[in-house]
This record gives structure tokens, C-alpha cells and sequence, in this order.
């Protein structure tokens, strides 16, 4: 605390440093589970989503920075380690072993819908604590929900 | 005025040029305390903080750009001329002569904290006035932030 | 529908979608109108403007592919098919054949004008729908407004 | 008329510019068709047709650029303003709504195919009036000609 | 003679190397008239002629050096020496001294036609010699002519 | 098993896969380690140690990709799960909160140090069980070596 | 056939098939020919044409896909197997071992003399048949003529 | 022989000769193999396939070169003629004509998996002989598994 | 001084030193001067300046990092802050508001004239005191001189 | 005269303007040379001086431009055409038809070593008229000679 | 020694320090020894060989600079320092003056050849003692016998 | 001598000769110095000062080429054997072993300030004899005298 004196008052920062830790996690969660897909999946679209999944991992890794030096810099400690995204990520993990194709696509839809689910809460939550932070996890919603409609699309056939 | 029509009506209009009016000078002047910084600083930490300064010269350079330019997009014309920056900007110089690399960190922390400082005023006078450039300041903000929380890391020892 | 799932509640989808397919077809109408020009402008400022066009070409197309993107990530399907734009698009089209310079910076000047005043009323109304896509719809207001601003610029000697 | 002067003579150069004008709506149509399916795809394929169909696109947009402007050069006002696209273009639209990948594969076979015979009777029509202007229509059909077989090649398993 | 040792018969060569001798010395011409505006341009067009005519010398250069390449690639040795280009070029040279920016388009519009007529020329010419040097004229054409309509554009409101 | 067919004997097999599995989680822990130390240094040494943790990140992010690959290729299934590396990393993980700069290096030379000795380990065991496994392995332990190098050479005035 | 449907008529068809699948074989032995004498040369100008010969095997291997590509694109399926190219390469082989610097020049003058030869005959053929082709073949034989006279140029003073 | 001396005794020349020389026609049949599949796929994964083909024919071609180097690094002259290549590359050659997706995935996997089988057999050969050749032979293997690894990947769901 | 010792002898310190300083405040303003021109210029020739101007401030920038640590280097404290520039800039500064685009180039004529006969006496002064500052000096009055001569030209046509 | 006025005085711009006049055709003369060398030399070199001569051509162009708008700089129209060249450059022309590659040697050694010799004078002459031509006249001798010696050292055993 | 800590036994640290202590100096002595020969090389073959050399001296000083940090890593200093390598470095060095491009080329032969020689001892010396080692030094040696047969190519039709 | 002919008369050789041959061993010298430095520094500005050392290096071989090839085109002989430098060059070595940070600062203050001093001699020396070399030797101090600023600054706190 002392450490980095904060811009932000107590209430506020209190508000704006949960919403941060929770999306820190999640999103360092997105990018180990998607990375187990990208090694796993099997099946006849092997390559096309090995590819994308790709894409998910590099925006999680990125966005996970961008929020955890966003926390820092409100004078929040931010906490990453293997231990806290184990126990703490509220996102599904995909079973062990080689995983169809199918499987990675649902997976994905539903692990891209939980994390959106939690920024849409943590948007509303900190419309009145620091519109800075809003602005953030506005912009990493943006992201996480073109491929949540891109891993449905590929999926709708099946659902029809 | 008349010969850029503005979009916004003219109260609107007064609060939103006044804030960016503000922001312009702050960042020039930002960007000039940071380079005789970056000039005359001294001391084992000279190279690093050095280069760190530099960041913060682009940064400033850069907004103040688009802080400028979307003044007169609203038809605002800005004003950072020399005389103006030395009369309002609201940031605090350093003094005369080479600088040791402590007193450079503390300097920053405090520019940057009077920066963030007004800019957070301006992001609540422009909710109901302009949007387009409430994101703009936000987006300083954020960065400024950030240089902020790094500068009082390089202090934090010197604290304790 | 039922493709793909929305995030959005049904009333809010409605309203977003509104306002993305609306800005969809400005965007597709200003890359057409702007690349007309560009290929029919003459007079001295030609090479000036016609520089200057395919700035707006190259924002209107990316804009237009978020826009469409995003409308997609809702649930949303775009149309922006050809008939679709004809008839929908809010923009003014230029005459047919060669344009004299002060006629095609005039043109850009009432479309832009046009489309930023629509594009407010989309900002307004996402505020309590989405605030996502609401954040789209300012960024691509202040680079329209930029081009705005640079248009009347090019044009002011002309009105005083 | 009159604006530019022509380097052809006059039955040349009414044979040429409407071999461009044509051209030019076909492709302009080409891109914004290619586009909607871009954003309405559903389906196995979803990732991999999305993605090809971008390079239709770029490919579409940028030879349009080159017909117009050779119109130009030539002293012909080229036309490409969105009700002359609706009117004029000889190209099937998808139909609104989401695409089946399956579905987007055959309209693009046909849209390229039916591109190609335009093209190549103009082509021929170009033979006596402009070599300068055949030379970029053969140019244009090689690449269509090359998306169309790709195109069949995705279909191919299905109709044998 | 003898050293290279060409792939055409006797008669075609001998039409094949004029056209491509003629073609040389003409765009060298070009590019040393074209810079000698880019350097003595004045006017309120100055920046965005200058500019421009740097373009022309580029692709100037470049021909040039295609074009003699393939002289030597058919076995006749290309001269470009200044006393060469001095007593065969074709194009109008500029005055000496200051050139006032109407004059420099003027003078650009005549240079470039100049060279497009000669060109078409010796496209027709190579139709039965070879085919392959005549799709280097021909694509030198659509180079030149593109640069004669963006010159004649500028100078189209003086005319009318 | 049985879905990606071994090229190595399944004695061989065996010890090779253990030796990847266990580098997978001990190079995601280091690059979560890493991170979190990227984002909670302070201490006069902050931005030369905070850019550093980077190039171990990313060190140990490109090092994991090869090595799960790697055991992919051999038809063993890698798992980088989250519960994994939380109950099979072997390095030490920092404690929580803000971490002063010395300390910093202390933990990494200890992580680098532990995570090298293990590496040795497979090393001897690959000789005969898989000369290709061995070679990645050579690599990274020449990677983590000179990392492990200059983190002690920061930290050798303090030991002296 | 039947699988990729042509845009061509069957007997301008068996024409361009035949030249493009005789145009295949030849770049295709070009590429390993001239691979071939880039590993063995000695001489005192075993660097300069060493770096030559990758020049002509980057063409060579850059038209065969182009030619090949064609062929699939008019429905005609290409034929580039090791066995194909050993019976139906027109080109001379280089002798088995270490080739002295002269002999190489001499090897690629022949090569480039026997498959421009080869083209020439194709381009002739392909007039009626399909002018897309043709304009490839043109495009080949500019490439291996501006090839054919540089090594004749470095062989020149032998031939004295 | 005698033009380049070796930096080897006899015996182990002649085995490392032999390895990088059979190495050789593989990587080049190889090359071919992938580029005859890469022009001729058809199915509903043709783009996905024909894309990572030419993966295969880039890591083919490159190590070719690094391999014919190496041979003659040692004073042994490579042999990649393209009779060479017909009768000593020992992979499965694709059939005649359009290929299905399905067919060659398969037809990969066994070249692969060929090619693969005699490089581990060289690699132990070359233990005594010469680990620089050893070292290098480890490399491309490396990369051909992880190839063998991404087509039985594609193929995992017709086998279970 | 004590602090960064100097390789000059006193007398010639001091004459370097401030030819150094009156040059950095110069070209500080020169940078805020040209950037309010940039943000404040209406009229035809809007964007053509517009452009233009960044060109100085990036020159002008460049140019005052490159003088102030050459005062550096010689042990002199150089200083930028914005009451010195406000105070010692010997440049005229432009009137408030928007500024007319001709009002603009006699602007820069001018604040560019003073520049460089200041520039001008400090080159005659270091010739003897020195030469390495000498030559910083001559480049920086080649750049301006050079912009000087392109906004005279720009000017031209309003003088006669 | 008249239309950019000099900051030199009326002696010293006589003598740069005739500097920059002399050197100016020297330049553009030299560019010409060596592009006829570079298209008609032949020898067992070719491919090595071919690729050297087109280092001076760029060299040349490049430095002919800054002259030339040094000259421009200071008031003086440049005169860079086609006669001006053919009669007032100093460098000797290479006789017509192919060039043996000791010739050209010799014929570039001549050429750049009379240049050089002319721009020694204007260097001696410019030290009072003008420092800052001097620096550009001192810059083009260095890359000058750098050239003289390269062409010397190609020649020397044939020397001695 | 104890201020970087070793992850090797002491006999193997020894065994290992002195191979890479050997290599550094031979690596640094090849990289002054090169760059002599490239700017004293005279004779026909100047330019082709003045830039072979450059190659050897990026390689020379790229590896030098991993060894010493290889031995740095391992806890041993490296000794690098222009007595040690007058002293140390077993590779034959130029005579004085100008050198002829033949002897050129055989000082290279012999150069490489003696620095491989070493470099093969020392990878049988570490086989043991540290495969981390020994596999850069393997990397050297495919470096340096690759220049070594390529000058070896340039010698060779002086030995027949 | 003899071999590549000198555009300078005897005696201003002579003075020439030998500034370039001193400044080439002191900059060949500082080139191993300052890596020497790179490689054995230790203490907490390791990162950044071990950064900092490339630069030296970098500047110095960069700056050595650029020497000894200003004394090739003079027909002078450059002498940078190892040999060579370790009896001629004048600066200081380090000590063999580790290096404390404090230790290379001063190290590098001593070795620059050195080099320094011997450049400001020969460019007071080559005044007269020859510009060119003299404007070279300037540009080196240049950057020198800021490398010794930046060691000096990071010194400065130990001083006072």
C-alpha cells in the first residue's frame, strides 16, 4: 500500500483493485488454457484453430499485462502467481490429454462467455470508481467477445 | 472561431475547450521539464532514468498533438506558444543546473501527480460535454498514470 | 439470430444494432463517395486532396470492418451488400463526371458533417445499451471529426 | 470530357471506357460482396474462408482503384458511386443474414466466374483499341481466374 | 554485335533495339527535366509539385534502366551518354532559371505527351518483333499516361 | 496414446516424455514467476530489472511452445493446465506483494539455478533415450545459464 | 478434369496445357540444375556466380509455382513429380562432381538458351489460345533473357 | 576429391558423405512432393492444407541447401541432379493428378514418417563420425517430426 | 561544471558553451512555433504546410537534442526549461488564433531567416574555440537553410 | 535572383553558386557514365563491377540532388539539363558499344579521379564564401575517393 | 571465481573454461586478421572477396562474444584484451601492407583451417565436461569450415 | 605504396597517414576494451552499463572501418593486426579477472577522455593537410566526447 501512493480515494481503489485482480486471473488462465488446446487439439481442423487459438493467447497475455500494471499503477500489488490463478480463475480447464477439434471449439465458447460475463460485472462496477480502469476492461471485452462470436461461428453447423 | 464549425453546442463547447486548453500546456510543458531532465541528470542511475525520460518526452509530445488537434476539430484554436506554456502551465520546473538522479525521480513523481491531478478534474467536467474527448483524456491519463507508479518504484526504497 | 448468442439483453441488442448497422452503411457510403472523388477531382489542389481522400477511404473501410465485426460479436448479422448501401446510406452523393476541387472539399465537408451528426445520436443512445460498442462509436466520431476540422480548414478563405 | 485529353481516338476510346466502367462496378461489387460473407460465414470452415475471402477483397479494392484511374488517364470520368454499384453490377449478392460456409464457397465460385466472362470479352474487345488497357484486364482475370479455382477446390468433394 | 548473342532474328532485332533506344533516351530525358522543376519549382503549389515530380523521376530512372537491360538482353548495346541524350531526346526542355509551378504542369503535360506518342508508336511497331519487349512499352505507357492525367488535373481549372 | 504415433521405442518414449513434462511446467512457472516479479519490483534498480524480467518471459514462453510441441511430435499429450503447474513447478515462488529490487535477484538466480540443476538432470537421461529431445534441452539450458549469469553478476557486491 | 471447371475452350485448352505443363518441367529442372552448379563451382569466380546461381533458382522455383498455379486455375492438373522432371526436362545436366567456374557459365548460357527457345515456341501458341497464359510466358522469358545475357556477359572475353 | 580437402579422416568422411548425400535426394524429393500436393489438393481443407504444404517445401528446400553445404564444407560434392533425385529419393510419390485433402494428409504422413526413419539411422551413423554433420542431421529431424506430429493431427479423427 | 569535466580550455568553453545555449533555445522555439502554425493554419494550401511543418518541428527537435547534449559534452548545463525558451528565443512567435496559410509562410520565412543568421555568428565564433561544435552548428544551418528556401518558394508568386 | 533571397553576401554566392553549378554536372554526369558501364560491360568481372558502378549511380543521384537544392538554398537557380550536361560536364564519356571489364575499371578510376580533383579547387575556394557548402563539397570528395580506391584496387595487378 | 557461481564440477569447469578461453582468442585474432585482409586486399578479385571478409568478421565477432559470455555464464572470466590476443590467438597473421587477392585467399585457408582444428579438439574435450559447451563449439565449426570450403573454392584452379 | 595512387600531395600525406593509423589502433583498442568491460562487469548497474559498452563498441568498429578505409582511398596502408594494437594503441587496459561497476565507469571516463585527447591533436594536424580526413576525425570525436559525458554522469555522485 504505502508503496505507490494511489490517485484514486479508498472506496474507489478498493472497487477498482478487485476488478482488476479478478480479470488478472482470468485472463492468465485463458492464455495457459487456450495454450493447452493450441498443443492437444486433433481432428480434420487441426490447423485452423491451432492458429487461432494462437491469437487468443497472445491478446490474453497482453491484456493481463496491460491490467496488472494498470493495478500497479493505482498502487495495487498485483498477485499472478501459478498458485492464485489455480485457485482463483473462474474459468473452465480443459481435460487431460488430446483434445477433438469439436471439443476445443465448445470449450472456448464457453470459457470466452464466463470471462466476459465477469468484465460486463466489473464494467458496471467501476462506472463511479475510475472511468480509466472502466475504459480497460471496455477495450479487453471488445476483444474477448469477437472470438467468442468467431469460435460460435465455427461451431454453428453443429447446433442447427 | 467561425472558420471551424464546431459540433458541439457553446456551453459544451466552453468546458471542453478549457480542458484541453489546460492539457495542451500541461503537456508541453511536460514534455520540456522532461528533457532538461533527461539532460542533466547525474548519478548511477543517469543512464536508466535517462531513457525512462524519453518515454515520457514522446508520450507528452504525442498527446499534446492530438489534445491540439482535437481542439480545433472542434473548432477551438490551441494555443502552445512559448510565452503561453511559461504563463500556464501548472507543473512544477526544475531548478537550474545538472540534477542528481534522486531529485530527477521526485520531480517526476510530483509532475506527474499534478498532471494526473487536473486531468482527473477535466474527465469529470467533460461527462456531460463531450465524450469524444472525455476518451481522449482518459487515455492521457492511463499513460501518465503508468510513468507515474514507475517513477515512485524507482523511489520506493528511498521512502521506506 | 440463434446463430450466434448475444451477450446483450434483448432490449439493448435492438438499440446496438440500430446503431451499428446504421453506421455500417455511412461507413461503406463515405469509402465509396471519398474514392469518387478521388478519382474525379481536378484543379490546383488536386494532388493535395486527392492524397487526402484516400485517408478517409482507408478509415472509412477499417471502421466499416469493426463496425461489422462488432455487430457480428452481438449476434447481430451486417448487411452491407450493395443494394443495402444505396438505399440506406445517410450521405451525400456527389454529381456524376469530373469534380473541381472546391466543390469536392465542400462535399467532404456536409458528409462528414452528416455522418458525425448521426454517429452522436448512436453515442447517445448505446450509453445505457452497450457501453462497448458505445466506445466504438467514439473513436470512430474523433477521427471523423479530424477530417472534419482538416476539410473545413482547406476551405475557409473560401467563406469569409 | 474536355478535362483530360485523351491519347486514343474516339472510337478506341468509347470501346475502352466502357470495358473500365464495367469493370469497375463488377469489381466494386466483387468487394462489397466478398466483404458480407466475410462477416455472415458460419460454419466448419469458418476461420479459413474468412480469411480468404479478405485477400478477395484487398484483390477486388485495389485493381478497382487501377481501372478507375486508367479511365482517368485516358480522359473518361469513371463511376463508382453507390447507386451506380446497385444498378449496374453484373454480380449475384448473397442473400441477407448469415452464409453457410458451404453456401459462401458457391456464390463466390459463381460471382468469380461470372467476373471472368465479363473480363474476357472485354478483353477481347480491347485487342484493336488499347493494348495499355488489355493488358490490365488480362492482369485482373489472372487473378480472379486464380481465386476461382481456389474457390472450386474447397467444393470439390462435394460435387463428385 | 557477336558479344551477346541474341534470341531474335535479324529484322525483328534491328525494330526491337530502335524502340528500345528511342524509349532510353527519352526517359532520361525525363528524369533530368523532372528534376530540373523538382529544384526550380516557386509558387503556392511548390511543395505538393516538387513532391510529385520526384515520382517521375523515379519510375523514370527505373524504365530507363529495365529498358536498356533489355536492349543488352537482346544483344544490342543501349547508349545513355550524356552527348546521346543531348542530341536525341525528343522532349521539351525547360528554360533556364526559376520555373513558376503553372509552368512546370505545363510543361509536364507536354513532356509526357510527347513520350506517350512516341511510345504508342513503337508499341505497334514491336506487335510482330517481340512480344516481349512490347509488354515493357506497353506497361511504361500506363505509367506515363497515369502521370499525364494527374499533371492535366492539376492545370484543368486554368483551362476552362 | 495411439493417436499420434511415437517414432521412438516406448522405453525411450518414456523418459523423454517425463523429461519435457517436467521442463513444460517448470518454464510456465518461471515465465508466471517472472511476470509477477516484472510487475511488483520496486527499488532504484526498477526499470533496468523490470526490462530484464521481460526477456526472461518471453525466454521461457518461446522455450514452453517448443518443449510442449516437442512432446506432441512424439505422441505424448503435454499438459500446461493451471492446477498443474501450481502442484508440479519445483521453482521457488516470490511471496506476496511488492517486491524490493535485491530481492528480486535473489529469487531469480534461485528459480534460474533450480531450474538448470533439473535440466542437467534430463540431459543425462535423453543421451540414449532421444538425441533430438536432448539438443532443445542443451538450448534452454543455455538460455536459463546466461540469464542465471547476469542476474548473479547484479547481485555480486552484495555477496563480496 | 470435371473437378475444376476451365473458363476455356477444350481445344485452347489441350494448347495452354500443354504449354504450361512444358513450361513446369523446364523451371522446375532449372531450379535443381542451377542448384546444382551453386554447390559445386570452384574457381577465382566461385563467389560472385555462387550468388548468381541462387538468383536463377529463386525465379525458376517462384514461375513454377506461378505456371502450375495457372494450369489449376484453367482446370488442367499440373504434373511436378521427380519423375516427370527427370524424362520431360528439355534442359542440359550438368556432369557429376565439382565444376570448374567456366564450365558453369557455359551450363547456364545453354539452359537459358534452351528454355527461352522452348517459350518463345509456347508464346507463339498460346496467341489464340489464351492471352492470361501468354502474358505469363512473357514474363518468364523477360526474366530468363535479362539471366541468359548476364551469364554471356561474364563469358564474353573466352569467346574473343 | 582433391579440389576442397577435408577436415576429416577417410573412414568417417565416407560415412558422413553418404548420410548427408542420401539427406540430400530426400529433402529435394521431399520439396517436390509437397509443392506436386500443395498445386493439385482438392476438399473442403484445401486452404488450410495448401498453405501448410509450403511450410513443408520451405523447410525442405532450406535444409537442402544446408545440407549439400555441409557436404561440400567436408570436400565431398553433393548430387542433387534431377535424375539423381528420380532414381535415389526414397519417399512415396503422390499419384497422377487432382488429389483429395484426406489422401494427402496421408501421403505426408508416410513421407514424413519415412523420411524421419532414415535420418535416425544416419544420426547414429554419424556418432563417431562427425557430430558437426550429427548436429545438423538432429535439426532437420526436429522439424520433420513436428511436421509428421501436424498431419497426424489432421488425420486423428478418421482413424479412432 | 566540477561535475562533468570538460575538454575544452576555459575561453573556448565559454564562447562554445553559449553558442550552444542561444542555438538550443532557438530551435525549441523554432519547435513550439512551427507545431502552433501546424495546429492554427486555414486556406487552400492547408494541408500542403500542415505537412510541411511537421517536417520542421521534427528537424527542430532532432536538432535541440543533438545541441544540448554537445553542451553536455563539454561539461555545460544546458537549459530548455519553458521560462528560458519564453525569455530568450530570439524567433518571432505567431499572434493568437487561426492563421491565415499565407500569414504562415512569411511566418516561417522569417523565424527561419533569424535562425539562421544567428546561427551564422556562432559558426564564425567557434571556428577558433571549437570545431567539433563547429560542425553541429553547419549542419544545423544546412537543414534550416533548406526549409527557408522551400517556404520562400512557396511564397514566390505573392512577391512579384 | 530575386525570387529566394541568400543569406550570403552578393562575393561569397558568386563563388558557392559557381562551386555548386561545376559540381552539380560533375554529378549528374557521373550518374550517366556509370549507368553505360553498367549496362554494356562484359568480362569475367561483369557481375562484380556491374553491381559496384550501380553504388556510384546511387551515389551520384543522391548527391546531386543535395546540391542542387543547396544551391537553391542560397538563391541559385541549379541548371541540371540534358546540354547544360552534355557541354559543361568535366569527366571523360566511355566510347560507345560493350566495355571490356579492364576498360571500365580504368574509365571509372579516370572519371572519379578527376572529379575528385575538381572538387578539391571548390573546397579551397568555398573556405571563406561558405562553410556549409564546403561540409557538402568535403562530404561527396569522401565517398569519392572511397570509390577511386575501390576501382584502384580492382586494377592493381595489372599495374605493376 | 565466487563471484559468478559455477553449475559445473571444478575438473569439468577447468576443462571446459580453457576450450572456451582458446576459442575466444582464436575468434577474436580471425576478426582483426579478416578485417586487415579486407582493407588491404588488392587484384581482380577485390570487391568479391573485400565483402566475403566482412562475413567472416560478423561471424568471428557474434561467436566470440556468446563464447565469453558462455564463459562468464559458467562462472569464469574471460579474458579478451588486445595483450592476450597479441599473445594467445594460434592463427597465422598477414605480412604488412597491401596483399594480393590470391594471397588473400590462401591466408584464409589456412587461418580457418587452423582455428577448426582447434576447434575439434576442444568439442572432443567437452564431451564430458559440458554439452552445453560443446555444442556451441560445434556451431562455430560448421561456421567456420562453410567459409573455409568456400575459400577453398575460390583457390581451387590455382592447384590443379 | 604505389599500388593505389594518393589525390594528396607528399607532406600532407605524410601528417594524414598517421592520424589515421593512431586513431585506428585506439579505436580497435577501445573496440576490446570496451567489450572486455561487457563481459567481466558485476555490481547493480551491471544491466545498464553492460547495455552501454555495446554502444562504445559498436561506435568504435563502425568508426575503425570508416578509418582505415579513409586511409585505403589515400593509397596509405591501415595496420590493425593484433600485433599491432597491442603495442600501439594508447589507451588503458583493464586488469584481467571481474570487474566492479564503479571500476569500469572510471575505466571508461580514463579510456575515452584519452582517445579524446590523441584526436584533438591530429585534427589540429590535418587543418592543413587535408579537410576530408579532418571532418572524419571531428565526427568521431564528436561521439566520443558524448560517450565520455554519459560515463562521467553516471560517475558524478562518487565524486562530490
Amino acid at each position: 500500500m504505502g508503496v505507490v501512493k494511489s490517485t484514486l480515494p479508498d472506496t474507489a481503489l478498493k472497487i477498482t483493485g478487485e476488478a482488476l485482480q479478478d480479470t488478472l486471473v482470468d485472463l492468465l488462465g485463458l492464455s495457459l488454457i487456450a495454450k493447452q488446446a493450441h498443443w492437444n487439439i486433433v481432428g480434420p481442423r487441426f490447423r485452423s484453430i491451432h492458429l487461432q487459438l494462437d491469437e487468443v493467447v497472445d491478446a490474453a497475455r497482453s491484456y493481463a499485462d496491460a491490467v496488472a500494471e494498470r493495478a500497479a499503477a493505482l498502487g495495487v500489488s498485483p498477485d499472478g502467481r501459478p498458485q492464485t490463478i489455480a485457485s482463483a480463475c473462474a474459468l473452465p480447464a480443459p481435460k487431460e490429454g488430446w483434445l477433438q477439434d469439436t471439443a476445443v471449439v465448445e470449450l472456448l465458447v464457453d470459457a470466452l462467455g464466463t470471462a466476459v460475463g465477469r468484465l460486463r460485472e466489473h464494467i458496471a462496477a467501476t462506472e463511479q470508481a475510475d472511468l480509466v480502469t472502466q475504459e480497460l476492461l471496455i477495450d479487453i471485452t471488445a476483444t474477448l467477445e469477437k472470438q467468442h462470436w468467431m469460435f460460435q461461428a465455427e461451431d454453428a453447423p453443429l447446433r442447427t
